[in-house]
C-alpha cells in the first residue's frame, strides 16, 4: 500500500503547487447561482447548497491542485444534513482525483480516539461485517490529551495508508497562551515538546519519498517558529494554515519547507472560494474568478519557493 | 433564562446522586435483544441498534439521575446514520426529563469555534432563519488553541441558557505528557494555568446557585490534582471521568467536589451500560441489572459526600 506522504508529494509535484484549497461551506455567503441557497431556511436547503456549490467548484479544481481541505466545523454547523453534504463532498472531490483532508482536529483517549480513527481514516467494525465510513486520505488531531491519544490514530492511519497532521503550532493569535509556553527545566515550548513527540511519531511513516505520513500543522502566521519545527521534524509533511484570511503572507506560508522546496502543503479558504462581496456574480465569471485566485495564490507561493522544485 | 449551572445542580439535588450516565454506543457489545444489533452490517443496522438501545435504557433511567453524557465519538464511527442515531438519542433523553452532555472536544479558531458552538448549543443562521442543529445542554471543549478559541464557546452558552467543560486535567495515563509540564517561571503546570484561565471565563456564568455554566473536565484519576483544581475554580462545576472501567474509585471522583458535597458530576459508561459480557441476557434482566449498577454507583459515591448533601 502506497503511504499518504508519496501520494500528497506526488500530486504536489505533478501540479506543480503545494497551495490546497479549503472548503468551508458558509451558506449565506454562497452565489446566488447556487440551488437553495438564496433563501435557504431549513438544513436540508444548506445540505442541497453545499452539495451544488461544491459540485461547481471542484469540477473545474481537478489537475489545479493536489488536495482540498474539509473543515468539518462548517459541515457540523448544519447538522446531520450539513454532515451528508461532508460525506457527499468528499464523494465529488476523490472523483476529480483530488486527496482529500478533514480538519477535525479530533482527539479522546484509548477506545474513543481508535473511534475517530476508524471514522475518518478507517472501517467501522459490526457484527457481520466491516463498512468504510468517511473514509477520507488525512485527518488534523489535537495532541492535548498527550502521546497515548496519538497512537490509535498512527495506527489506524499507517495500516490503510493514509495520514495524520497533528497540531504543533496553531495560526491564531491565542496559540501564544498554552503552545508558547516554555517548559521549566527544558529549553523547549510546549510546541517544540509537541515537535519531538511528532517526530517521533513520524519515524513509522515513513514513506519511499523519505517523507513521513505523520505530519504536522505549523501556521503560516508564525514564520521564525516554522523554520524551528522544520529542524525538528525534518521527516514530517507540513500543513500550513494562515494565509490569505488570517493575514500571512505567501513568503511566511513556506518558512517550514525544506531547501528544496518541498515538506507543506499551503491552504486558503475564503480567500479563494468566496470570490466576490456580490452575491449576483453569474456562475462562469465566479468560477473563472475562483481559478484565476487559485492561479494567483499558486503564483506567489512559487516566487518562494527554489526554480522547478517539482522537478 | 436560567443558568445551566443552576438546572444542572436542581437536578442534582432532585435525584440525590451526582453521578450521570454515559451513553457511547458500541453495537458489538450491545445485547441480542437489540434490534438490528446481533446481525448488524451496515452503518444503517448501526443507527437502528443504537437507537433501539437508548430507547430502553433511557426509559428507566428519568429520575434516576441528572443528565446523560454522549461520548460523540462512537455515534461518529458510523457515519451519517451514526450521528442521526446521536440526535435521536438527544431527543430521547430530553423526553425523560434528563439534561444532556456532549463529549466532544471540540475546538478551532475563531468564526470556526463558533460553527462548532452553534451546532451544539446554538443555532444554525440560513439566509431566511434560524434552526436548532443539535441543541444539548452543555459540551466538552479543548483550550489548546487558546483563550481567543474559547471566547466564541462561552458567548453562545450563555446566550442560550447552555454550558461547557473545559478540558483541564483528563483522565488518560498520557494526560501528563503536555498538562503536567510545568511553566518556565511560573508556579503552575499547563493545567493549573488553564485552571487559572477557566476560572477568569467562569465569572461570567454564574447563576443564582454561586456555580458557574463555565466548568471544567477533570479526571478523577489524578485525586490530589482535583483538589488543588477545586481551589483554582471555584464556582466551576467539574465533569469527572475515570471512574470504573478506567480505575478511579468512588472517593477519587469527588476529590474535587466542594464541603458541602456539591459542585461535580461523576460519569461512567461503560461499567454501567454494558451489564454483561452475556450477550444473550434478557431485556428485563438487563434493564433491571442496569438500574442497579446506576443505584450501586451512586450509593458508592454518596457514600463520599457529607450526610444530606442534596439539601
Amino acid at each position: 500500500m502506497r503511504a499518504f506522504a508519496d501520494k500528497l508529494l506526488e500530486q504536489v509535484r505533478r501540479t506543480r503547487t503545494p497551495v490546497i484549497v479549503g472548503l468551508d461551506p458558509r451558506v449565506n455567503r454562497m452565489p446566488t447561482w447556487v440551488m437553495d441557497a438564496p433563501h435557504a431556511k431549513t438544513l436540508d436547503h444548506a445540505r442541497n447548497a453545499i452539495v451544488d456549490f461544491h459540485r461547481a467548484i471542484l469540477s473545474c479544481l481537478g489537475n489545479m491542485v493536489s488536495a482540498v481541505k474539509l473543515q468539518i466545523a462548517f459541515y457540523e454547523q448544519y447538522g446531520v444534513p450539513g454532515l451528508e453534504a461532508f460525506r457527499e463532498t468528499i464523494h465529488l472531490a476523490k472523483a476529480e482525483g483530488l486527496l482529500v483532508i478533514v480538519d477535525a482536529k479530533r482527539n479522546d483517549i484509548d477506545s474513543t480516539a481508535l473511534a475517530y480513527a476508524n471514522a475518518f481514516l478507517g472501517q467501522a467494525v459490526l457484527p457481520e461485517g466491516v463498512c468504510e465510513v468517511f473514509d477520507v486520505d488525512a485527518i488534523t488531531v489535537s495532541p492535548f490529551l498527550g502521546s497515548d491519544s496519538l497512537e490509535p490514530f498512527v495506527d489506524v492511519a499507517l495500516e490503510y495508508g493514509k495520514g495524520l497532521f497533528i497540531l504543533v503550532k496553531t495560526s491564531n493569535p491565542g496559540s501564544v497562551d498554552v503552545q508558547d509556553q516554555q517548559i521549566n527545566g527544558s529549553e523547549d515550548s510546549v510546541s517544540e515538546l509537541l515537535a519531538r513527540m511528532v517526530n517521533r511519531l513520524a519515524e513509522r511513516g515513513r514513506g519511499s519519498s523519505g517523507y513521513s505520513s505523520i505530519g504536522a500543522v505549523v501556521g503560516a502566521t508564525f514564520p521564525e517558529q516554522a523554520h524551528r519545527m522544520r529542524a525538528l521534524m525534518p521527516h514530517s509533511i507540513f500543513l500550513v494554515p494562515g494565509y490569505g484570511a488570517q493575514g500571512a503572507s505567501a513568503e511566511d506560508s513556506v518558512a517550514g519547507f525544506d531547501r528544496r522546496g518541498l515538506g507543506g502543503v499551503v491552504n486558503a479558504s475564503r480567500s479563494l472560494t468566496y470570490v466576490s462581496e456580490d452575491r449576483e456574480l453569474p456562475r462562469d465569471e465566479f468560477l473563472s474568478r475562483f481559478q484565476s485566485r487559485v492561479r494567483a495564490m499558486s503564483a506567489a507561493v512559487n516566487a518562494h519557493l527554489p526554480e522547478d522544485w517539482w522537478d
